[in-house]
C-alpha cells in the first residue's frame, strides 16, 4: 500500500512517505528516518522498517529479504517507473500481481465512528459556510473571502481545507473549479463558494450558491433547476441503487429545463479519508450503493460570461434511510 | 504531460485534471467539462480537447485518431493502471516511449521572472514567519498557531500554503513533519515552525526553530550546531557543485558535534512549481548545481522524547553568486 489515505485506514500511521505490507507473517511500514518516530508512536502491532535511500528501492529489498514470492500492487497508484524499481530491488523470486483498490473497496463502507467523525466534519463545513455568505459585501475580493473560510476552519479544529476553496464571483462562477483571485465583488453577481474541512482526518465537502441584490427571472429559474436537481438526486440515493441511476436524475431535471448541456460534470463522488473516493456518481455508473457510503450531490449549471449555480451537500447511504451531513439552508439566498 | 504543475508549466492552464499532448503538429490539452472555459481562457495556441468518461481513455483516444505513433510518457507520472487504459484506448498503432522527467529537467532553471516570483514567495514566508513568532506565548495551541500562520499568507495575498504548515512544540519538535494539534506551548519547549507559500504559482519554504524561555547549555550547542551545518551548506552551494557534495558539508559538521546520527533527512531539495522537485540535496546525489536552480538548504536534529531543531533557508544558484532568498534572522530567539 503506498497511498497516505491506505495506510492511515489500516494502521492510523499519519506520515507522508513510505509503504506499508500486509501478509500472513504481519504487517510492516517502511518509511525513511523522517517518520520512524512518528510510525513507532501512532501505529500498534506494525514493524517499523527503516529504508535509506529511494523508496521503492528499499521497499523492493525488504519484499527480496522478506522471501515473499507473491506480491499484489494497486495499479492505479503505483507508477510505471515505481514497479521498475520495485522488481529491479525485489529480484526474481517475486510475482508482482495487480491488485487494485482493495483498501478504497474497504474505505467505501464507513462504520459508525467514521460516520460521527464525517458528521463533525459536515457540520463545521457548514458552519464556516454560513460565516462566509455573512462576509459577501460588494468590495470584498475573492482571496479575502477564501482567507477567512480557512481561517474559520482551523479555528474550529479542522487540521485544513480538504481541497482548495473555490470562491468565485460572476463570470468567474462559470469556472466549476475557479481559484481565487483579486476580483471585488459586485451588485448583480452570483457567487459560488464551494468549501470543505479535514477534520479528525475525515473530509467534507458543501456548495452554496447566493445572489448579491435581487436576482434576474433566470437567474432564479436556473436556481430552482438545480435546487430541484439537486433534490431528485438526493431522492434516488438509497441502499441498492445504482450511482448512474441518481446521477441520471439530477441530470433528468435539468433536461427538463433545457440546461442538461450546461450541467458539464458529474452528480457526486464518495468522499471520506479524501476528498474524492469511491463510489463515482456520474453518468452510467452500474455500481451499487451500500450502506456505510458518503457521497456528494452537487448539481450544477455554468454558462461562459454569465457565471454559474452549484448546490452541493454531503449524503450518507443507511440501510433504511438516507441522511444529509451537510444541514444549511439551500433556498437561493439574495445579499 | 499528466502533471499540472508541467502542463502550467508549458501553457498556463492551471485546471485539475487533464492530459497535455505536445507534438510537430500542435499542442493539445484533453480535458472534461469542468475545465474547457479555463483551458480556453488560460491559454494560447493549445487546442482543447474535450473527453467524455474515464480521462485515460479518452486520451488514448485522442491519440488514436491522431494517428500518432510514436508517443513518450514519464514513467513516474503514469500509473500501471494509466498506462493499460492508455494501451487499450489508443490500440496497437502506438509506441509507448518511457520519457521520464522531460518538463521536471526544464522546471529546474528557473527564468529571471520566475525567480522574482520565488524571491516575492520567499518574501512572503518570512514575514509570515515573524509574524508566528510573535504569536508564540505559553498557553497558545498549535493548530492556532497554524490557523494564524495561513491566515496571514492568504491575507498577504498567497494562493495557500505550499505544504501542510508544520508548528510543533516541546517533544512533538522531534517529529520532522508533525502535524499540528491542540497541543499548548509550555514554558521551556522548543518550537519549529516550517511554513511557505503558494504566490504566483511558486513556492517558497522556510523553517525556524524558538525557544520559549532561556535554552539550556545543550541546545544552545545543539542549535549552533545546526546553524553551522547550514553555513556551511549554504557556502558549498554554487554553480558545478555537485548535489551530495552539500549534503556532505552539513553532515560533515554536525559529525563534529556527534550529532549527525540525529540528522534524520536530507539536506535539502528542488524549490519551484512544487514543493519538492529536482535537484535533491541528499547523500551521494552526483547532479551538479547549475545557474537557476532554487533549492531549500534544511539541517536539523531530532532527538525523541526531547524536541527537534531545523533550521531552512531558499537558495538560488547564480553563475557567480548564491541568493538567500529568505531573508529572516537566523540566531536563537529565546522568547
Amino acid at each position: 500500500m503506498t497511498s497516505p489515505a491506505n495506510w492511515f485506514y489500516l494502521t492510523g500511521f499519519t506520515g507522508e512517505s513510505g509503504a506499508l505490507v500486509v501478509s500472513r507473517k504481519g504487517t510492516s511500514l517502511i518509511t525513511d528516518g523522517r517518520f520512524l518516530t512518528q510510525g513507532r508512536a501512532e501505529t500498534v502491532g506494525v514493524r517499523i522498517v527503516h529504508h535509506k535511500g529511494l523508496l521503492f528501492g528499499g521497499v523492493g529489498q525488504f519484499l527480496k529479504d522478506s522471501r515473499f514470492r507473491r506480491v499484489g500492487f494497486d495499479a492505479n497508484q503505483v507508477t510505471v517507473g515505481q514497479l521498475q524499481s520495485l522488481r529491479k530491488a525485489a529480484g526474481a523470486g517475486v510475482r508482482w500481481v495487480p491488485a487494485p483498490g482493495k483498501v478504497e473497496g474497504l474505505r467505501m463502507r464507513k462504520d459508525a465512528a467514521e460516520l460521527s467523525q464525517m458528521r463533525r466534519a459536515a457540520i463545521v463545513a457548514g458552519e464556516v459556510m454560513q460565516s462566509a455568505i455573512g462576509l459577501l459585501k460588494p468590495g470584498i475580493r475573492e482571496f479575502e473571502v477564501a482567507a477567512e473560510i480557512e481561517y474559520q476552519m482551523r479555528k474550529r479544529g479542522a487540521s485544513g481545507p480538504a481541497f482548495e476553496t473555490i470562491v468565485a464571483f460572476g463570470e468567474r462562477a462559470a469556472l466549476p473549479h475557479a481559484r481565487p483571485t483579486a476580483k471585488r465583488l459586485r451588485k448583480n453577481e452570483l457567487v459560488v463558494l464551494d468549501l470543505g474541512v479535514i477534520l479528525g482526518h475525515y473530509c467534507s465537502d458543501i456548495t452554496r450558491t447566493v445572489h448579491v441584490g435581487r436576482a434576474s427571472k433566470r437567474t432564479r429559474t436556473w436556481y430552482q433547476a438545480v435546487l430541484e436537481a439537486q433534490t431528485a438526486a438526493i431522492a434516488a440515493v438509497k441502499s441498492g441503487a445504482a450511482c448512474g441511476d441518481v446521477d441520471w436524475a439530477a441530470r433528468q431535471v435539468l433536461a427538463g429545463y433545457h440546461l442538461d448541456q450546461l450541467f458539464v460534470h458529474s452528480t457526486g463522488h464518495g468522499l471520506g479519508l479524501e476528498v474524492h473516493e469511491d463510489p463515482r456518481v456520474a453518468r452510467g455508473q452500474k455500481k451499487r450503493l451500500e450502506p456505510g457510503n458518503v457521497i456528494t450531490i452537487e448539481p450544477g449549471v455554468y454558462a461562459a460570461g454569465v457565471g454559474g449555480i452549484r448546490i452541493e451537500d454531503d449524503v450518507a447511504v443507511h440501510a433504511d434511510r438516507t441522511e444529509v451531513l451537510t444541514r444549511v439552508p439551500r433556498d437561493l439566498i439574495e445579499i
